[in-house]
């Protein structure tokens, strides 16, 4: 151990680029939607990516299975096949009109390093399997009251009958269940008991995704080693109930200005922010919707209702349990002192998955070893490897800098910073 | 003078209340509209309030004309003619689906004052035109560029042909000329030179009109004598841009938010209307509308994007300009430092009119002589008044007690309160 010196694995894996150039090219080509790409969960769009990868993992001889929903597996078989497996993977689905490499980039750089692993004639202690994941995205086809991750969480045993049937697709109508049983693949499965993926069975999960934010870009670093995906406290449906008066004839004494409260709000949440930034903590604060009632707002009208979202993220569980109390005894404070009455509802709760203490420092380690530049990131998106986490799989994700963002057709990754998160990402694959 | 004794006068005002239960009871039946009334401007809804009005002048013996905008004039001839008349009176149209009195009750006050003067016999020193206004409401009917008020404004040459043109209906699609011509009148001697009413010949206007706020009625007083009315500093297409990114990825010093940018200009903007409260200022601050892109907002997404308005009202018009200001310097200084960039636009400033100081002492003289409890009050919303006040008239306004405002089915004026406001209008006009 390290059964193969970083420098020459580093040289495998650039070697084992144009394989890499061409599943990107490829996977652009079958799924192109316009300006973007497009591979809705359970259709022939990500089929098609399923089909590509299936393809290039026979090609390296690897064993090829898929699980009950359609969850694609390459593996590498290592010298001591009992062993917990390493998984790595990401999802090969996107939102529509996407760009090509949210979720795609992970599934070809674990593709690329097991290349680079052929190439040297390298076996590893344990099997390495590939995973090509379902249905990350559903969130962004299907409505309905359900968490997303329908793949991996589907895989782990983690995805309630409740969720698969309360999901039902925006334009067709039809339920991801139908959807996932005319792919051919078997809903009913889901929360039968038996999980497909045991926790104990697998070793570590490994991810390498775009960064979905700038921070890598303004810093100027390629490589992100990811502390942990925050969580969310999320108020879908908040609203401040005021009245509806005359602008002009009625003074401030007799008022209930729906606006105004909010704005107080809104103001003193985002100070709380500042307070929480100040001491270290970790939070985004969103009110990404936020509007009066276009049939009864009018310029010469006390606003009488507004209607807005929060959206709270951090890595701490604790801290959004009390920024989401502390916004509802400000607009309990608030409502009694300005004459309305705020409804948040109840903050819906996402856990945050914090990723294994040790891949992080083993990744950082990585890092040095290899001559990348690397900074420790969160990451405030959402990802397979939370479900893997919170499974009790020990998980690390890799980012890779992105311009642009993700969920939109100019994402923009730079083949060096790809080749760079693979060396890492087929380092760690190769030392334990 | 006074000519006649108060509590003669009062008594005959008294007396004549049969007359003005019969108009209102009369408006309401001709001029129904669901659970309310509607009398647009120059259609049948305002001509059978017109002919209402004339015909119970005429059967008091008042010299009735009407003038080539259609506004009525009934005249209680005064022993000498030459000497510049009072006018006493309000407009006939209302909004859609509107409460009786707005409006009509400064008609149906004057002629009921009228009828208390023809019943006691008393000739005054001047003539006394009751006037019947039309298209005051004309906001509510006609889009376009224009300050509304068009019957008074046509009659003192204070009305552009450009505005005219402007006013296009939003059912029909006519233009107010259209239809002031298709109802018999004269669009073409808008604009024309030589008003209908010149200043000078003109003694005073006084207008009794419902209170549009919930000022009396909270205090518990039936009569107002208004200030002033107060005139305006609006923005009506306000925004904020920023910039949309995704909520949980892009950390503080990288978002561009629209809606916290937005927040901190109200909070801002409504802790200035507290200090000018504070030192005794007239002002009240309104942001109507408000709202995030319905097409681009997203419970993930940094908002790019506000759009709102601002109506500041006051009768102080230097205080109009300074808040105008005042908005304009937050908005650079909070968008310089959130990465922000506020377009207010132009502060569109309307005037505001001060009631005539004299008449102000004289009517609340006549509250104490009569016995009738009031109170000064502002005007918030617009009335003819304001446009007699800046065409040079000494102008009055009573204010009297109503529930629920106006503009709807639901405002409520008690005829025991209309009779007080009448008495007191009654005892000005006969004192001058």
């Amino acid at each position: 151990m390290p059964a193969v010196p970083s420098s020459r694995l580093a040289s495998a894996v650039e070697a084992s680029m144009p394989l890499a150039e061409r599943l990107f090219h490829d996977l652009r080509e079958r799924t192109r939607d316009g300006p973007g790409v497009s591979r809705e969960p359970y259709t022939a769009g990500e089929q098609a990516a399923h089909d590509l990868l299936a393809q290039a993992a026979r090609a390296l001889d690897l064993e090829v299975t898929v699980d009950p929903y359609g969850n694609l597996y390459m593996t590498l078989p290592g010298r001591d096949r009992p062993r917990p497996r390493w998984i790595a993977g990401s999802h090969l689905d996107t939102v529509p009109c996407a760009g090509n490499y949210d979720g795609a980039a992970g599934v070809v750089a674990g593709i690329t390093a097991v290349a680079a692993f052929r190439r040297l004639g390298f076996v590893p202690d344990r099997d390495i399997s590939v995973m090509g994941i379902r249905a990350e995205e559903v969130s962004s086809w299907f409505g309905g009251n359900h968490n997303g991750h329908f793949g991996c969480r589907s895989a782990l045993g983690r995805l309630s009958r409740d969720e698969l049937l309360s999901a039902v697709n925006t334009a067709s109508g039809a339920t991801l269940a139908e959807q996932m049983k005319r792919a051919g693949f078997d809903p009913d499965a889901v929360g039968r008991g038996a999980s497909y993926l045991q926790a104990p069975a697998i070793h570590g999960y490994l991810e390498l995704h775009i960064e979905q934010g700038p921070v890598l870009e303004e810093r100027g670093i390629p490589v992100g080693v990811v502390t942990g995906i925050r969580g969310a406290a999320r108020a879908r449906n908040a609203r401040c109930i005021g009245e509806y008066t005359h602008s002009g004839a009625v003074p401030h004494e007799y008022r209930a200005d729906a606006v105004l409260a909010t704005a107080e709000l809104l103001h003193e949440l985002d100070a709380a922010w500042a307070r929480v930034r100040a001491e270290g903590g970790d939070l985004v604060f969103t009110v990404g919707k936020l509007y009066t009632d276009a049939k009864l707002h009018s310029l010469t009208k006390v606003p009488g209702e507004t209607q807005f979202t929060i959206d709270f993220r951090s890595q701490d569980e604790a801290l959004l349990v009390s920024v989401g109390a502390l916004a509802h005894r400000l607009a309990e404070e608030i409502g009694a002192r300005r004459r309305v009455r705020f409804d948040l509802g109840e903050f819906n709760l996402h856990q945050p998955a914090m990723m294994d203490a040790g891949y992080r420092d083993m990744l950082n380690a990585g890092c040095r070893e290899l001559g990348i530049a690397a900074i420790d990131i969160p990451s405030g998106a959402g990802h397979d490897a939370q479900d893997f986490a919170l499974a009790g799989v020990r998980a690390g994700m890799i980012f890779v800098r992105n311009s642009h963002g993700s969920h939109n057709p100019e994402e923009a990754m730079e083949m060096r910073d790809f080749m760079l998160g693979t060396q890492l990402l087929a380092w760690k694959l190769a030392r334990e």
